[in-house]
């Protein structure tokens, strides 16, 4: 029996940029697709931003961390948040995981604090799952945690960056270090100190690997730290959004591309499915005693109910259970 | 009058992954649209290159910088690589501007030590251009000459970064620190001690700058170091990349979707002009005493004719008197 199995998502509603509005609207969608969710945030908020007719568990939490404060002392100072009373309810067993799409420091930081890191672990990590154009995925992490790492962090990284992927399906992991050039000799003074620490580690090493064999297939988990790592996962999916809006803008301007475009439209909707950047609703935490999913900010709906997703689908996996399997085995 | 105008570019032909005959079927393509290219490499093997009835102008060298080398050693010990000889020939007013493919850390060691670097210009860095989705270009850097930085190079980054803006027609250019957050407080310490410096000087400084927000265009120059840089502008061509070979795997699935993509085709071709990421063929060293531009290693030979067109382009604009100017008046 895997714990947590039945128990409903918590959804930190007021989370985001767009307000609870979004967020709820992504939540249901969930819900529809057959996700048990609970929605935690300011009750009469959360309630109007229900559509007509729908009703969904709500917890009161008359508090909110803000995208702009400093995380670790708001999250101190925030017990009623709706993220700190998400995370409680994770940590009380109420609930299977929890989501935020807010303030991503103070998501990790009411993570660590509410549910405590797993033993071996001294940091956290958010993973980012991107498709590769092998039709493989790539587990990038640390998609944005910590901002500044030490070599035996990454190190960490690598562990339970390789746990997730066998989670995920991948028998035998490729773990790619990110670098500037395969050589052994590239990278930053951070990377190079990183390369013989993973060498050392009981997995399958594929050592230094750049950003563009790494999506197309030469790794399965790709370790970095969090600033380079975040600013890496958010430029690829601006590189992908930019280049399908002008292709769109280019279709617009002639007629006859225009008919091309509504034939092709069954493709484009296959290829937006498949490849779903919008869609890669956040990063999962990895190394907390509990399920917590990192949404984007910026998050639409789609992006909310993919987040609720991939919480409820690492739950029901077992993340948690299976992590704590690998991190014994590698000792 | 500009100095270097008329004069050829000195191609490394012995440069990038490909051998000799990619990148002399891009010098010959240069060559053919105009630009007077000037060969430096194995004489025999640079004239077996070339096509049968095409004359171009060699210079004899006959060592090679590896892929794989330590760069400063191997600088120094091959004053006879075609690296070298390259360089050479810009130093000596004998060519406007050097174009390698090859190692790109010895690319930059052979143009430091061969050039020399302008005053308050420590380390030069490589500027890559990048469309944006609003069709405006963005100028990162560095792209990969400097993996550790301290806070006062990506200062100065900032500002040779402007000063090439401005050369590229964008009258007061916005800068922007690549950065996890928009906030103010967030970054890493090297970030977080380098936005300050950045404020202080004369220029339009629009702080923290995310990828998405830099590509959409929120900025025209974006400062980074060169691991972030490099691992940036790898990663966006690789999801650009990415994007289009799933796109059209899709397409190719489906008959009626075949005929939809012949008639959006020019669309697709116009596309890829207005974007062309492969033809973004390297990046451009700013602050040295002499133009160079850095090629991908993965070049094919239209990446190398777009890397010889920003050469010409840039010693053609008055590049290195355009950034002595910008530098003195920023002191």
């Amino acid at each position: 029996v895997i714990p947590g199995q039945g128990l409903p998502v918590a959804v930190d509603a007021m989370g985001g940029d767009h307000g609870p509005e979004v967020i709820v609207a992504g939540a249901v969608s969930a819900s529809r697709a057959g996700i048990p969710v609970v929605l935690v945030g300011d009750e009469s908020r959360v309630k109007a931003a229900l559509p007509r007719g729908v009703t969904l568990p709500v917890v009161h939490a008359p508090e909110v961390v803000g995208m702009g404060e400093a995380a670790v002392a708001a999250v101190r100072r925030k017990p009623d948040s709706s993220l700190r009373r998400a995370v409680d309810l994770v940590q009380r067993g109420e609930a299977s995981a929890a989501v935020s799409c807010g303030n991503s420091g103070a998501v990790v930081v009411a993570a660590v604090l509410g549910l405590g890191v797993l033993d071996q672990v001294e940091r956290p990590a958010i993973a980012a799952v991107l498709p590769r154009s092998d039709g493989g995925q790539l587990v990038l992490l640390d998609a944005g945690a910590n901002v500044d790492c030490r070599p035996e962090q990454l190190a960490c990284f690598a562990i339970l960056g390789a746990a997730y992927a066998r989670l995920l399906g991948v028998p035998d992991p490729r773990v790619g270090l990110l670098a500037n050039g395969e050589e052994a000799t590239k990278g930053n003074q951070q990377s190079r100190a990183t390369l013989p620490l993973l060498q050392a580690l009981p997995l399958r090493v594929v050592g230094n690997t750049e950003p563009h064999a790494a999506l197309a297939g030469a790794c399965d988990v790709l370790v970095c730290d969090g600033f380079v790592g975040n600013v890496l996962v958010k430029g690829v999916e601006a590189a992908a959004e930019t280049v399908v809006t002008l292709l769109r803008d280019e279709i617009k301007r002639n007629p006859s591309a225009r008919f091309g475009a509504w034939l092709t439209s069954r493709a484009f909707g296959r290829f937006r499915q498949r490849v779903a950047w919008q869609a890669y609703g956040g990063g999962l935490l990895l190394g907390t005693r509990g399920v917590v999913v990192v949404g984007h900010g910026r998050a639409n709906a789609e992006a909310v109910h993919a987040a609720v997703k991939i919480a409820h689908q690492a739950a029901s996996q077992g993340l948690v259970p299976g992590l704590v399997e690998r991190l014994a085995a590698q000792r």
